[in-house]
């Protein structure tokens, strides 16, 4: 029996019973400032450090290049605005992204825009993935920085930041990836692949919502986004938020490669299953160049809206869009690029898994969507051949 | 038996057993994203207005005029930062502040001195009170701003807010209240006292670190801080950190005036008897414009470190300086904007009440204190009449 199907894993996830757990003692019995001098602010001191040699270690950084921030969105801000405004003076002014980041990027974008730095926006494939050589031919000897998001928050795209990465290091260049999807899920080796700026953040790996943090190589001129009192190392003030920062560290330590095998087997199973669904198209690539949670369908000439809630009404929950900014109706701008017709950009569905999903979840959301789509085709205004 | 006493609640609280209750659901049942658009989407945007409800009843605000922010320092900043930046267009440049601001005012401020802007910061009376005469003189034509510390994080003072904002509206500027301190402990009441951005966080008052506010009057001009996904109407994104949302309404809805009653009571017999100890200096004024919770005091002559360490290993957490900032050995500028003698600035101490705290332990630290002194008097090489 069915309770509830939760595939809006993109969006959010359930905290891991083992993550509140290692949070609990920080709310009540261990709750001192970090900064205090006192025994309770040591042992706070403590499990902050520890925390964050745990995640250093997950992407191979050093511990004093992690940073914790209040989400993904924070730290994403933080690498754009941070890094724009502290190397102004020295008259670079240009930044390189993609027309498909999340909305925290491209909105710190505008607003740099607003500063009198200039953007370019780089084009995707259909599958939507940039080209690295086309990063090479945007930079310019004005250009401070590149941000390229990592794995697609829509679409489930992985990039090649091997690659680009490389060439950011020859030109000379910082190089910001946006890992809020793809982190544990994806390798990330910040030496490796020259990455000077990697955002990360709790939530979206079965830890606590309102944290994230953000490498910054070290020897990086970057401005605070938040000043104050000096904690972490002055770059980010605000009183640390220990039981999250606990809680981030844990979900990263429990994370795995079973896990990510067995998303990858679900979500192999719904594109293929899905896709027998006439008129039915994948959004994003097949394989290993696709985040192992993600699913994104269009359905041609239905309202992805009137999917969602149906699936809701029969106790899935799913997504459209982006899933994780405001209620808006206007078409997906990460769809847009891909150049969907008109017919499939505003057809589109995401499913995102979790570790905790399970084949008769996976069984019931396939028939049950098979059947959603072949009523609302019934009752579509377009008759498709 | 005294197991530990703390006084350091003005660095952070212990979360309320009944604040964690209420947040617990959203970690584990009711998780979903308050942006997501199925029934667990909905569920956490109910819950998450009906928290925005309670922190505006707390300040007569409305429910539109709530941010939340993930805390104090960031929401000090977004004060500081978006109003500068969003109005320098129109030609105002000028901030008047005090010298007794938290660090994040302060270093907020020495940021936008960066990007042309010039500050006024007011002088203080031995007690650490704002004239607002002063803050008239102050403000020019250039002004855009003056923000004022409410209830000072060291010495407790509380400023006469509600001239200072009859003065600001008089004068067409806006202003801002740091009230990290003083929220739940002195009224506020916004449209009264003329209140344009108020500063709340959840972790000074038994509340979950990692949450905090800002009120924005309606129709004030100001820029996000952090953009994105449109969450908070636009004006803070990142997913909403609902459990500690939840948590920080929670704290909210069950402080109440019987608890202020208490520490007053203690914070005053802590205040008599340590009087009584020689060559001892209360910093910041007694009586109702006192925080509640506040006890600072100078020991001529004796070094305020070797206090705080004494205490700690006779099991009582106190502060010196500000103490919810770096583990700095320079003098507290709110002291020396006092105009204390050199050999009282380095021998202060902090002691912060909470609701939790006892006579038993107050009787237990003033017993302990008066040995720690007398003691530490002994081996100084100073030798005082």
């Amino acid at each position: 029996m069915i309770k509830r199907v939760y595939l809006d894993n993109a969006a959010t996830t359930k905290v891991d019973e083992r993550v509140l757990k290692a949070m609990r003692p920080f709310f009540l019995e261990k709750f001192g400032n970090a900064s205090s001098q006192h025994i309770l602010g040591q042992e706070t001191g403590m499990v902050l450090e520890e925390s964050r040699g745990i995640i250093a270690r997950s992407i191979k950084a050093r511990p004093d290049e992690i940073f914790f921030t209040g989400s993904g969105t924070e730290s994403n801000n933080w690498a754009i605005k941070g890094i724009g405004l502290e190397n102004l003076a020295s008259g670079k002014n240009h930044i390189v992204t993609t027309k498909i980041e999340h909305d925290c990027i491209l909105n710190s974008c505008g607003w740099m825009g607003e500063q009198g730095f200039n953007m370019t926006y780089l084009d995707v494939d259909e599958e939507g993935f940039v080209n690295p050589e086309e990063v090479r031919k945007a930079i310019t000897e004005k250009t401070i920085l590149v941000s390229i998001i990592h794995g697609n928050n829509e679409i489930g795209t992985i990039q090649d930041i091997e690659k680009i990465g490389e060439i950011c290091r020859a030109c000379g260049v910082y190089f910001h990836i946006d890992a809020c999807q793809s982190y544990t899920k994806v390798p990330i080796d910040v030496r490796k692949q020259n990455l000077d700026l990697v955002t990360l953040n709790a939530h979206k790996i079965n830890g606590p919502k309102g944290v994230g943090a953000l490498y910054v190589r070290r020897g990086t001129k970057i401005a605070p986004l938040i000043h104050g009192g000096k904690q972490e190392s002055g770059m980010r003030s605000g009183t640390e938020n220990i039981p999250g920062i606990v809680g981030f560290a844990k979900a990263v330590k429990i994370s795995g490669s079973r896990d990510i095998r067995k998303m990858t087997r679900l979500r192999d199973k719904l594109i293929y299953e899905i896709s027998k669904i006439p008129h039915s198209k994948l959004n994003g690539p097949r394989g290993d160049k696709r985040l192992c949670n993600n699913v994104n369908f269009s359905f041609e000439a239905i309202e992805g809206e009137a999917i969602g809630a149906y699936l809701d009404v029969n106790k899935i929950c799913s997504s459209t869009g982006s899933a994780c900014s405001s209620r808006s109706l206007a078409p997906s701008h990460v769809l847009k690029a891909l150049g969907l017709s008109p017919l499939n950009l505003n057809s589109s569905m995401r499913l995102s898994l979790s570790k905790d999903n399970t084949d008769e979840e996976i069984d019931y959301v396939i028939k049950t969507l098979r059947k959603i789509i072949f009523k609302l085709r019934k009752i579509s205004p377009f008759k498709l051949k």
